[in-house]
């Protein structure tokens, strides 16, 4: 994928090594697809994280969720809780197509477990949203089961970041957000493992906008006045709400109660680029790890697992920070200029780039 | 509505007064409707209840939500406990058509609100939901949109319950379950309010059932013995799992931390019909007030709210344990035989209960 | 040690099987230990539960903490929950001498680290509380460290039950309560796994309390208005109130994530004696596992756990939920007749045993 | 008091007007004191945050407590997060004196509410800690009841930064930490309101040290390279662990899940300073209002309350960010160089000051 990432402006966020592609499929099995829905009323989409090529649900993946601030519609949050499992993709979508793509999700697991001969009578389907009224006809629910099921089908390693998906539409410190992505490589007892993580951007009012310690919202708010003297509008956002999903991926060997703690520490990468998680902005974390699956088919009695040590968790805590940090900004980066339902064009970040740093 | 219920039994539980119905209707301005499917795949529905008959995403309702055992995949919870808010109906239905239940419920209030010129662009259906795939071909989700306009158009005061909408094929204790009510009045500083409670009991092994005190398992799988040596099935659970949805709604002007307080002693009333809380029983409580609501258009900075005495609320713990115990024998009571996918024959409690007592 | 438990008269609680002694101390490494304390002004205790002989801070325990209502004082709970794990014994004393008790518990792991040449420069010490501030002078804190030392010193298998230790100035449904226990045998995968309880019972109103079944409270409110007549005085509870604390020590392989689902399950077995927990009766839960033990000195990057596979977990809560239930009765029964600070006589369960069967 | 605060090196942090002192105490009424204590062997202290000058058991203050990362002791959090209530003065202290802190905090209420003819039953202190091992030899568990009845007695509006304390013996990003304050003004409605922010600094890696946007960690880091080319030996911290309080006040009138959202936001300003919250770090926020008093003895069935509209709430989010991101370098500039256990000596922020900026 040929787009110019937060790196190729020559910013390095954090101290840890990103991954091959620093994106969340650099954990190995991981895969993304998009479907973007683009015409005069919407502009909205659907991204789907597929955990592994195999069925999810015949050997689930030990997970966990985190609900930063719960002003949001996530579902399939209390399930992942109780037992630490996840066990279908995850879908991110708008607001209100919560419902259609938990519906198109459900009949997908169905259907695959169909094929390979395992009976569905319960599943939990994990979809998260932020809401994109700005740009899209939130209302009109624009995404269908068709739009999800593509999505899946395309789900591949080298996804695009910025307008894509779930991205199309969101809005991030009132630049166009979006899908955007980043990974660390970690080495515990001489082993490498990666942490990825996936965002969906929809959050942070300008003047809070901090640019890898660059005050880059206050620049902006100047630019702005500066342009308006000449006529010119440059459209900003007052408030912080709108939501930010964090998907977080792993090939480490943890616990649910380990992950959780793993995820949480996504929140320091949200607060590194300048909000305060405002009111308005939901903000949930969702992480799983492709060690330690759990058999659907439990006949076994006991479950042998390999877990990190606790006091090993740190290199992963910066992380998750990091990736997150930086996923953000590729979000932002990546994604172009966009005009809104009202008229207003929503500039990308790579508009004010260069000069910012 | 004539249904034959625990009290008609000569069962008194606990030691409260109910409200006039002894349904969760007696809460004044509370409504519940449904729409039943049953042909010869399908045996499932949809339940509704309304908090009032006018704009829930206006004026939203004080509300909370509590999680006993999380395997389960309600909708909507997160943010009732971020803002302690309910700002739609709360749906019931089977677990696979929580998708689209949530969808025809994201409908139904964006078209009520365009009526009343309300933009609506976040919004926060709330669905539960309990397995009911012993009776109902439930990969097929059978229940769509329509109807849970339906349910919402038919809500009443003197609503059905047993083999009702979301009741449809659910089993409680290896007998017919469905959806159940009761309610209880108490009295604070002179004034009464009630507390009614509705439950979608699909939960528990026979060999646990306790009718108020009285080892009814025990007695049925006796019986069942019994009727086997004449050739004759008896249908029992053996294990507990299966989920139990309660909805809990009062007048009593609380906060939604209080709220939250209130609601989990519905599983008092759980408990003291047997079950332990199986692994697979998704135990799942929502509650809300009808005092205390919160307009949508926050114009004014500050709001005054009144809420009731802390050490006042152990009348309201009382009612509700009483409540969902009660609510749980009528979802029984009225329950009709019924024969499962598998050809089985789910008996009634009232079957067995002249020889119960 | 020989004192008349429940089982003496009679009463069978559950249907799974008692380990040999049918207390906490069936779980192998389990000891309890009490000193109590009874002069003019004071009658209360500490009693102390050592997950096992040797270094609780070396070797930690997999544990976890439920907060069933948190009107409650317990200190030590959000450590169990982050990391998982519990470094001390459990000490239980009454509500106003947790201080000093977690004064005495931190000097006395600190002694036995010097022993052991283990550096302590962090340490969770847990304390649990019930009020017997009807019994007990509260506010002159009698407990000192040199109690809890005592304690820790008589630790044994076969502990006493009743009116000692933490348990010798607490009130059980208006009668005397104090420390009970009992355990369960469960087997899974062909092996037997034992879950023991242990409750510090102080809490519920007379008029609620159900003996494994009977209306044992209603019964004594009869004898109570008969016993007014020839101008007796039976004592009772009107309100639910003074908290219960509930340990669960298991043998059983298990995640601390598993562990606090099995523990919330004891609040069933609280709840079939017939309270509905009282704003004013804090609930807490501890539980911990001897299985799985987690070292200090994290040397090991990767730690290698056998846990329960989850669909097995349900005999686990159905022991919990029994062993609970038998502990608080085995509290009622092993207590006497005690009189409080304002002259009231409170009766043990034993005085009306044999009538309410 | 005469201390070199972050802004006196003009350092503006943040985007909100500070209060008159620019502390906690801005709040009317609330007051803090502190016990320090310094000797050879120990180098400790507490501080207490009085939330009023009259008795807070007799009316209790709406509060909220929030666990980030629970590696910690602190004590009391779950009843204030069950009843939303504060009944005591807020103490901090050491790891290891938590329990004795505990004892005299409620031996002071005791007295306190003899004299005031109020009866104390149960009684829910309130204590936080820190790990001040490397400057203290904080198993001697040093603070005494004296030293905390001191704290109190002392407390007052213009109280000292840094060194002082709980903060003694603290260390922050390898820096000397302590103690530190700001606060913030809000107007809503045309009323002005303040939050407050004390904490208590003992966390951070060196290395993640960001000053108002300043890599100051990294800065230090190479300072050190070259001082060690002279011998001159600089300590830092490699490791993210010990910890940091933080007690929010206000006169907001706002609900304790409202307040619970408020102090969440706390950990914005942390993560502000560049931590990715350590696996060792214990991260405890406690909050509480001077508004909405709750009456101990509650006479009246129903309370009437005043609350602010929770789209209003932004400003007291960025306000709590912005305070303890302030409060944390305040700590840190206040605080004097200071010589460990080991012998080595950490430096103060000062000594790095006007090189950073």
């Amino acid at each position: 994928m040929k787009q110019k990432r937060i790196r190729d402006y020559g910013i390095i966020v954090g101290r840890m090594e990103p991954g091959k592609e620093n994106k969340i499929t650099d954990v190995p099995g991981v895969l993304v697809g998009h479907t973007t829905i683009k015409n005069k009323e919407n502009c909205t989409g659907v991204t789907v994280i597929l955990p592994g090529s195999d069925n999810a649900f015949e050997k689930k993946y030990t997970a966990a969720s985190y609900v930063h601030n719960g002003f949001g519609k996530s579902c399939g949050l209390i399930q992942i809780d109780e037992l630490g499992t996840l066990e279908t993709p995850i879908a991110l979508t708008n607001t209100l197509n919560v419902g259609l793509v938990w519906d198109a999700l459900a009949e997908f697991v169905i259907r695959q477990c169909e094929k390979d001969g395992i009976p569905v009578k319960s599943l939990n389907p994990v979809v998260g949203e932020c809401n994109d009224s700005q740009i899209n006809q939130i209302q009109k629910r624009a995404v269908k089961g068709e739009h999800v099921w593509d999505a899946i089908r395309r789900a591949e390693i080298d996804f695009e970041e910025g307008d894509a998906g779930a991205g199309a539409g969101t809005l991030c410190y009132g630049l166009k957000g979006g899908i955007g992505s980043a990974s660390r490589i970690l080495e515990i007892g001489g082993k490498n493992y990666t942490i990825g993580v996936l965002v969906q951007s929809n959050f942070g009012a300008t003047a809070d906008f901090v640019l890898n310690g660059i005050p880059a919202g206050a620049k902006i708010l100047e630019q702005k006045k500066e342009a308006e003297k000449t006529g010119e509008e440059i459209s900003v956002s007052q408030t912080d709400k709108g939501s930010i999903m964090t998907i977080l991926a792993t090939d480490l060997p943890v616990s649910a109660r380990q992950l959780k703690r793993i995820i949480r520490r996504t929140a320091v990468g949200i607060a590194r680029t300048g909000a305060y998680t405002g009111h308005g902005s939901g903000e949930v974390m969702i992480g799983f790890t492709t060690a330690n699956r759990v058999p659907s088919d439990q006949k076994e009695t006991l479950i042998t697992q390999t877990i990190v040590g606790e006091s090993f968790l740190n290199l992963a805590f910066q992380a998750a920070a990091e990736a997150s940090h930086e996923a953000i900004l590729n979000s932002m980066a990546c994604a172009k200029k966009t005009s809104g339902l009202d008229g207003k064009i929503y500039n990308s970040l790579a508009d004010f780039l260069p000069d910012l740093i």
